[in-house]
């Protein structure tokens, strides 16, 4: 495995690749590995010629009273998944290397951004977008995986690449989840063990706001049940946002008639404090 | 000539000269093709394999009480030029085809966009980057040409081009001037014939003030020597900026001390209302 950590070597490596005509599958993360990611990994070795992961800690999306300094790091461990998983090349770059003194540019979504999570993290979804467009033109990639567990995300790059003409395929993958439906995050790592014993609750909120859906019941009666079965819970200490929302323009839909909606699926979405650790998940669920 | 109207044929064509190894040298313009914009395409006919031109007059770079909707156009004329300079394909894109329907991204470059033209013509610089941004997705251009007339255009475009990693190659050619120095600009047709023949002050206000500080003046005496020779010209509705500048920061050197300021050059720049054309014009001046 190649390991990179100048933007030029890495940008002249993906040129040759490109030009040679190789398929480049791209993998962008923020380090700590998980099983998660590593379902992406081998989504994108089967799909490419090349597979390249960066290992990037974003300063610019996270805010000024988050977790940037203790984020949880484990390069070399990173590694040894990375080279068991036979990536080809680890984009490795320094925060210097990618915002160097006098940077001045960012890209912002409009509309999508401030929603949901946009709204408790304000500049968090221009800071994505910003660093998955400078990793785009430094990687060239032919497709890129992101993980659905970040709906939001997802949704936003989708817009990003559309918006832009960037000749890039951007692929969802589905959430990996522990034995007790967890979302795997590298933030799960802020859990105590106790903390961690009850968090399986955020996704069996999630199932049974679904449940309600698909026995008929209105978004309204939904989103309670979602809102209700997380309250049951002690450690959750605040719930940012927990509703049914359109997956296209991310809307709540708590006030809006099951009858009067058209669109095939709505996705059921949380972000909250679970004791230390903001966790974030979501559930599509098809009406139809 | 090809002539591509759709976003996916332009694109394709580009993918495909990439992998077969061709340099593409590409000329973004809003078309009424004068000398100014053709210089910057026998450039790139003698520096690349292939020559794109594009024609798109964007409409998100026009405030809503500009000129967008009499901004000249002459497509035919503009063709004919294209095929005897052997320009290889023109992209003519529609304005659908470049902002669909729920569009919503855009690109910033903080700083440097609030100054000068920025600071008269609010959300012009974040329309220019945007569409210059999808036009290099577009066309995937090796080198782009931007003519120096357009000065703090050319400086926004070089900074996000390095603070976004493309890989592209940012070429400003000097700006051509009609025989009274006038410089070329489609917006000169909005000049009646008596103000076209008086609209030469503009450069000769700019020498002049070259002049000056060529025999040592400070920066203060060198702005007031431009702004008393435009005030000389009856036609001179409004001046909106002339001034010294530092030619990266594009700060106002008016109170800054010659002697203190250690950069090799500065800029004159002037943006100003002569009867109803809104023209702008700048000169470096080399200082040592």
């Amino acid at each position: 495995m190649d390991i990179f950590s100048e933007i030029d070597q890495m940008q002249r490596q993906a040129s040759i690749l490109t030009r040679a005509g190789k398929t480049i599958g791209f993998v962008p993360t923020m380090g700590y590995l998980h099983e998660g990611h590593l379902s992406l990994i081998r989504r994108s070795r089967a799909e490419n010629d090349i597979t390249v992961v960066s290992i990037f800690v974003n300063p610019i999306q996270f805010g000024p009273n988050e977790d940037l300094d203790r984020y949880p790091r484990d390069i070399e461990g990173d590694i040894e998944k990375l080279r068991a998983l036979n990536v080809d090349v680890l984009f490795l770059p320094s925060m210097k290397e990618m915002y160097p003194e006098g940077y001045k540019t960012y890209v912002i979504v409009e509309g999508l951004s401030d929603k949901l999570c946009g709204a408790f993290r304000p500049g968090h979804f221009r800071g994505v977008t910003t660093v998955v467009l400078k990793l785009f033109n430094i990687v060239k990639p032919t497709r890129a995986y992101f993980g659905l567990k970040d709906f939001q995300q997802t949704l936003i790059i989708k817009q990003m690449v559309r918006d832009l003409n960037m000749d890039i395929q951007i692929i969802a993958c589905p959430t990996i989840r522990e034995h007790d439906g967890l979302a795997m995050s590298s933030r799960n790592k802020y859990l105590t063990e106790e903390e961690r014993q009850g968090a399986g609750i955020v996704y069996r909120a999630l199932l049974n706001a679904a449940e309600k859906l698909k026995e008929g019941a209105g978004f309204k009666e939904a989103a309670s049940t979602l809102r209700e079965t997380l309250k049951s819970s002690p450690h959750i200490r605040e719930i940012q946002y927990a509703s049914v929302y359109d997956p296209e323009t991310l809307d709540d839909l708590t006030d809006v008639d099951v009858k009067i909606y058209k669109k095939p699926e709505v996705v059921l979405a949380v972000a909250l404090y679970y004791g230390n650790a903001r966790l974030i998940d979501n559930l599509l669920v098809k009406l139809r």
